[in-house]
């Protein structure tokens, strides 16, 4: 134990600039032009992974953003796990909101500031120095581990299904370990036991031909900016509900046991409300935060534009209104079927004068644990080891669609190990990671093997 | 009257050169950035102003755009004019639905394209050039006429009443003239005899301090795009009746005679509906087309913003959306009051959780005609001798805010001599001025003369 904690003080500086060098590297997903930087991402990655030892490691091409792929299999006997991550990352806008240039990793208070910082590639580089503590640091690693980190997460992923499937012999293992969540509190280690899915969906209204005079037409021209708010404000009821015909159908209630262990939870209204920084906290009726955030769907409108955005006042009366709305699902919503009902019935809002054109953009199912697997109870262990309490096990709010696709693939439990503080800025300007769960997290990464090698999975 | 048509004739194609040399000045006053073009502008018209033998012409700073004045008062005891027009255009946005390059005035098939084609250069230089066919010409010019161009109307004439007020010896006035209004058809020369006023305003909804992660706060945290959508929802019910406490206390009912007069002008829906270019028209239940735009206020989005507007999706939750709201008013609406009354409303729609920003940007009373007057007989037979048939008269469901301003100060009657024609793309990429309305509007205005001459105001 002296040997890990040792090696992780002694090279600490290395790791922090080497994460910084990770963080420069402009691998964004959700914008095109910047297909080059982020293949250079996906070759540092492997630069890195080859520098542990590992073997088999490539930078493999796919019809998006290649994947990385390696493994460090000398323990026959041994449980195998595959650790997944992605290295893109959200884009930066609305750039003005930085403090700070987003690839410019800035150490402020205890925290580091840059895109990504949290979302994944901290998480990703605490599992790259947690197995180069165990290897180079004279522990050893008693597990086999594989690696795959991807390109794509941030735009749905949709290569990954097709590699796994291709690659599941090389990538075959005994559980998947996915650092891309979230702790309740820097004091409170936590397990995800569950994940939303998405159904992510544009909207165009279109009305006239092309943009109006509103004085010489207003009134008698069905405005598509008028309609579009008026069917996304029929989206949802007076309490907070989704009207979406059949959208609670294969929603599973909460248990009372659910309930409890909810609202056993430490969390603090209060806290969150400052966090966010709103003045008052709302949704779905008879549900509270945790329970919205963790056990219930709902419906948010991402973005939407229509007409004259820019200084001053321009009398249009529009031609076209566009949003983007995504539904955030829960066991057992199935995304296409939500997509299918939302598309019907958001079409069947339209008010004569206008038509209506529903793309889906991504999909992702909803998921949720078995907490029971040793595997779980391997991590709570190396958590309790590394921060001196034991964890909590929450459902998270956001979605990583791939955790069911993982289970089927591999037929192996997934463990949502995850590192992020609550107000980290995932998607937001200012992302950052809390340098001290930094620490702990490569800590914990590395008592975790010698837990699994023990347990099993 | 040959006199008249000849000159026009003889010098059309200089005509033509010099209102494309006006229309190739960029005066935007609706985007910040186009202050010196537009001063150029109002030199322009100076300079033609002083070429016809006008005396007193002046380009006369203001707080913002520059005025132009101008008067030829040699006809001791005729009635005088204040010909009343503006030099300044609408934004070009969005520029990529412009088929040519919108300050590069283009002919196609009998119109020219321009951005201020015919809102208001093209109705502007008519003035001139009727004005320069007098003079130049040899008839002469019958009555007194004095010029005021500004540059402001576009973004609300914010400095025109105090420099009427001040000005108001210089500017006296028997009768006020503005040709900035439109006319039911190419073969139906018209009269306004209404204008819808209006009030603008910017409104922001914020709710959280950033942008959040759409999945980790998603259904716990107020949505101000969702909140947006509902509350301009709720301004407009199914009938499509403005909801906003009060709002139609002070509009004039209809009356039988203006009913039976709408309903006998020759106007069909079907060729409405394909200038639009939408699939079918709508608006306030109980109404036709006309009496919706002439006699009836109403409320339309002019832009709305939120959240990721680019390519590609990102599953934010934003901490702000807004939009621009404008509603046109009629008789005896009086903005300040309608936009008192929409803020209160406006606000009271906002859910717990956000906080709403309303501003004013500006506002215009409605007005209506006296047709009985003398100058309006003048107009009918200038219009019947050019066009072969007399006028109709027509409300206009745009607005021109300073109308009942001249009537005010003036105590004077105003006259809506205006040429635009349907689907002319007023405030629209495409903007354009049919050039043979053009020519027979230089020649009306210049018949004009005489029969003011003639009947008085």
């Amino acid at each position: 134990m002296s040997d890990i904690a040792g090696h992780i003080d002694a090279n600490y500086d290395d790791f922090l600039s080497e994460l910084k060098d990770f963080l420069r590297i402009q691998s964004i997903s959700t914008e095109s032009g910047f297909a080059e930087p982020t293949r250079q991402c996906a070759e540092f990655v492997a630069d890195k992974v080859r520098a542990l030892g590992f073997s088999g490691v490539e930078v493999i091409a796919t019809e998006g953003n290649p994947m990385v792929v390696g493994e460090h299999t000398q323990q026959p006997g041994a449980p195998t796990l595959l650790v997944y991550g992605h290295y893109d990352v959200q884009s930066v806008d609305p750039l003005e909101l930085w403090t700070d240039p987003p690839f410019e990793p800035t150490e402020r208070d205890g925290r580091l500031y840059a895109r990504g910082a949290i979302d994944d590639k901290g998480q990703v580089h605490m599992h790259l120095k947690a197995l180069e503590t165990r290897l180079k640091g004279g522990s050893g690693l008693p597990v086999n581990v594989k690696l795959v980190i991807e390109g794509e997460e941030e735009v749905g992923s949709s290569n990954l299904e097709g590699f796994l499937r291709t690659h599941a012999d090389r990538l075959a293992c005994d559980a998947v370990v996915i650092s891309d969540t979230g702790m309740l509190a820097a004091d409170c280690p936590s397990i995800g036991t569950g994940l939303r899915g998405i159904a992510y969906l544009d909207v165009i209204v279109t009305g006239p031909a092309g943009d109006l005079h509103s004085g010489s037409y207003g009134g008698a021209v069905v405005n598509p900016a008028n309609a579009l708010a008026t069917m996304i404000a029929a989206l949802r009821d007076a309490d907070g509900k989704v009207t979406v015909p059949g959208f609670y159908d294969a929603v599973r209630p909460m248990t009372e046991a659910e309930k409890a262990q909810v609202a056993g939870l430490p969390f603090s209204e209060e806290e969150f409300l400052e966090e966010v920084g709103a003045s008052a906290l709302g949704g779905e009726a008879g549900f509270s935060t945790l329970e919205r955030v963790g056990y219930r769907p709902t419906l948010d409108v991402n973005g939407m534009i229509s007409g004259f955005t820019g200084d001053g006042s321009k009398t249009v009366l529009p031609s076209k209104a566009s949003a983007k709305i995504s539904m955030r699902l829960v066991p057992d919503q199935d995304p296409d079927d939500i997509a299918d009902r939302f598309t019907a019935y958001f079409k069947s809002l339209a008010p004569s004068g206008v038509s209506v054109q529903v793309v889906m953009s991504h999909g992702g199912h909803p998921w949720a644990a078995d907490p029971d697997r040793p595997i779980y109870e391997a991590a709570a262990a190396a958590l309790e080891t590394v921060f001196g309490k034991p964890p909590v096990y929450i459902r998270e709010g956001g979605s990583i669609p791939i955790v069911s696709l993982f289970e089927e693939v591999f037929e192996a439990p997934v463990l949502l190990l995850g590192f992020a503080l609550p107000g980290c800025n995932a998607h937001a300007p200012d992302e950052w990671i809390d340098l001290g769960i930094y620490r702990k997290g490569i800590e914990t990464i590395a008592h975790f093997y010698d837990e699994v090698a023990a347990r099993g999975v």
